[in-house]
């Protein structure tokens, strides 16, 4: 890491909480003035950015065979009760309704903190056999959480106006697991997309989803040195099947309890995005992503106004070719201009002055860079094109960079209680792959295990708790 | 009409209900065994059609200038009670949040039933000045109304899942009263793209939005001969400006409140859709909203399979071209599938027989009018463009002469209040103006009166209630 990239660190570090909130203004992402603690309103901009998100995020699952669906808010206590797991999981955060107009409900209604128990016991009236199977849905929802630790705008929220939760229902155990790992692949190709780096573990035992047999976890670094949990992946096994009664009836006549997965992300995806990419300008979209991809800006000279009508028409141009294109055509300083469209993140501005229009040219800067350079008008389209994809293909790059530069592995007690204190990143330990051994660590160093990794495997080094000769690596970080 | 539609209406009449549920059903559009009262699933089918319909409505929207924004579902109580007017119209709809996990919350969040009460107190931060206005929102949410009578899906819910409401501010009456008919031209650009029949009336004071200086709405004619209300357009004058404090300096330093306007459709344009255009074997939908327009099914002959093969090139061209197609390969009689995509209301069949295999041809069959014709491949998909337009066409054509077969103009109390008992569809009546009159209307007939018609002014005539001369006309229905 050079100097300006640490400094940049540390400052982020301290004033990190700062800096997002600032950055979320500047750009118009949200409005945090809502006179509820944890509810946000969307603003136009930001709307954009989340749609074009979740896009990329329902064409992923569409292509593999998931349907979309909706399902009410509000579910009956008696039904949000059944799984005792489920319900202890969630109950000191559930929102409930109790009166109608000026009645008293005669059944409390929860808003679903999650779907589980509102979708499943529709499942249990659509399945019926083997040929029902698998089945795959998901809906993008607003769901409830009482928080009462300080909220966060699209990180800690009491109304996620904004879950993607994928349910699926299979045959046998090992159809699920397929699942599970197919559910992993998806949310890395969409991480890949926003250019967002993360870690898979699975959760140890005590952080299990409520009802699940094990749960998958990305999790992702904020700049100030802490994880953040961005996509969860659960097997349920039976757990849900048993208690709603779902069954399929095997091709021999015999009734048998489905094996399902849930899988879910929320805006925190978002919130994700503006960090990873991230500087002192602000939030700097990737062109996969940005509502906008490129603005472009006429240079006047003296009464000149030959260059608005040009890069009038450059705009439209590109326009035409499907890219996302702003023309800033008003009547105030250019300056004020770029001033303005870094802080929105767009990833690449076009300038037309005297001098591009004389030389058919365009002047290019990069958001992500700060790098200037001229594209031929001959080659405008093909150009740009190029350049948004090299800037995709960069900042992943570089948010992947500092991402490895902020995980490292370490074996002492000791040395690991330093790294959280300092809120270094995450640590990669040893394990002997002991329960206690990893609630011990928690213990010892401040820290929170994410989990065993799910692609590295650890072949030295012994438990810095018992000693004993590591059987895999653990993740351990300041966690949000 | 002729006595085969007369027959199909007399018999949905009596059981429309039966019918309109069973479409649902069959063609899965809404799953309604869901346990709670009033809240239904989408289906992944159903969900599809609702996205095509937002689709044109965010269109229609957003050339206009409309921002899509997204604002809180929890409002805080002492936030929307502030308008008094509008909490006596909606107090006894509201669901109460009492209750967070255990604790009980300090202030009771109510569940939006419509979202004056959480925007505009964001519009008060965000209008400054002139140049601020006007300021055009929009948002697509759930929306909450503890409904104590028959719940219908698609028409009469408690959680409307899909609330499309517009807000707007302006510097003046004449801006707010032009952007009033703004609204009505996007509506009614709206409805004839789904083919839905509409009358625009002015509602009577006495069924005014609650804090509207007065209120337009459109409705439609459901098979059973009751108007359903599918869209409303209000002026809020100053009146939510003043208790929220929405004010903007004008030029010479004064500050004045604005004046307001709020327009809204529901999932009940979907209603109106599926009843405008359905028949005996359930829905048709026009092919500019249609989930699929266009299902292919090969019709093997004996051991000939190709047949299959020349079905499927001939739906990949077709989808190549943008057009939304199912081929339907399943080893299945063909009859069967008929059966089933005609209840989906696929618009257009195109079969290939050996015959039309040799012939060069596709056989075509409209689902609005069961027709067969042929195709020639050489011009299939110019073809099949056109027929897909005239469907359109034949479709809103057919449904607003059923509709104008519908409204009949009766002068008299006796007469009307027949054509209530029997819901002969919407009357027209000459009236006196008085707000009296078009109370006792309704007492003595039985009917509600929708309101003074926007586009249609009587010139003679006398009120059937006072026998004074009539100024205008009036529109009386039994409502949904």
């Amino acid at each position: 890491m050079h100097t300006g990239e640490r400094m940049k660190r540390e400052r982020w570090k301290s004033g990190f909480s700062e800096w997002f909130d600032e950055t979320l203004w500047n750009a118009k992402i949200v409005e945090t003035r809502y006179p509820v603690k944890g509810l946000y309103v969307w603003l136009p901009y930001g709307l954009k950015l989340r749609n074009r998100v979740l896009a990329i995020m329902r064409e992923l699952l569409e292509k593999r065979g998931h349907e979309e669906m909706l399902f009410p808010l509000l579910i009956p206590e008696n039904l949000f009760k059944k799984e005792a797991e489920h319900i202890r999981g969630f109950e000191e955060q559930v929102y409930w309704v109790t009166h109608g107009g000026k009645d008293r409900l005669d059944v409390k209604l929860a808003l679903r903190p999650t779907s589980e128990t509102s979708i499943y016991p529709m499942f249990a009236l659509w399945i019926r056999s083997h040929a029902d199977l698998p089945l795959k849905v998901f809906q993008v929802v607003n769901i409830f959480r009482y928080e009462t630790k300080m909220t966060k705008p699209l990180v800690r929220l009491r109304e996620v106006t904004t879950f993607k939760e994928a349910h699926t229902a299979h045959a046998t155990p090992e159809d699920a697991e397929a699942q599970v790992m197919a559910a992993v692949e998806i949310y890395k190709k969409f991480f890949d997309e926003l250019g967002v780096p993360y870690a898979i573990t699975k959760r140890p035992p005590w952080d299990t989803f409520a009802g699940a047999v094990y749960s998958l976890a990305f999790d992702t670094l904020a700049p100030d040195g802490r994880t953040l949990q961005i996509g969860t992946i659960h097997n349920l096994g039976q757990n849900f099947a048993k208690v709603y009664g779902i069954k399929y009836e095997r091709e021999d006549g015999s009734h048998e309890h489905v094996h399902q997965t849930c899988y879910g992300i929320s805006e925190r995806v978002i919130a994700a995005t503006v960090m990873a990419h991230g500087d002192d300008l602000g939030p700097c979209f990737p062109p996969k992503v940005a509502p906008v991809q490129i603005v472009v800006v006429p240079i006047p000279f003296k009464k000149e106004r030959n260059t608005e009508e040009v890069a009038r028409k450059i705009a439209e141009e590109l326009k035409a070719t499907g890219l996302r294109v702003h023309f800033d055509g008003r009547d105030i300083r250019p300056g004020r201009k770029f001033y303005e469209w870094e802080r929105h993140g767009i990833p690449l501005r076009l300038e037309i002055g005297p001098k591009d229009v004389n030389g058919g040219q365009v002047t290019t800067v990069r958001r992500d860079t700060g790098k200037r350079f001229v594209i031929s008008l001959r080659t405008l389209v093909p150009d740009v094109k190029k350049t948004l994809e090299q800037i995709n293909e960069d900042m992943r790059d570089k948010a992947w960079k500092s991402f490895s530069e902020n995980m490292r592995e370490l074996g002492e007690i000791k040395e690991i209680k330093k790294a959280m204190s300092t809120r270094a990143g995450i640590v990669r330990a040893p394990w002997c792959g002991k329960e206690d051994c990893g609630k011990e660590l928690e213990e010892k160093t401040g820290g929170s295990v994410l989990g065993e990794e799910l692609h590295h495997k650890r072949t030295g080094g012994e438990c810095p708790v018992c000693s004993e000769p590591a059987k895999s690596s653990i993740l351990i970080a300041k966690t949000y």
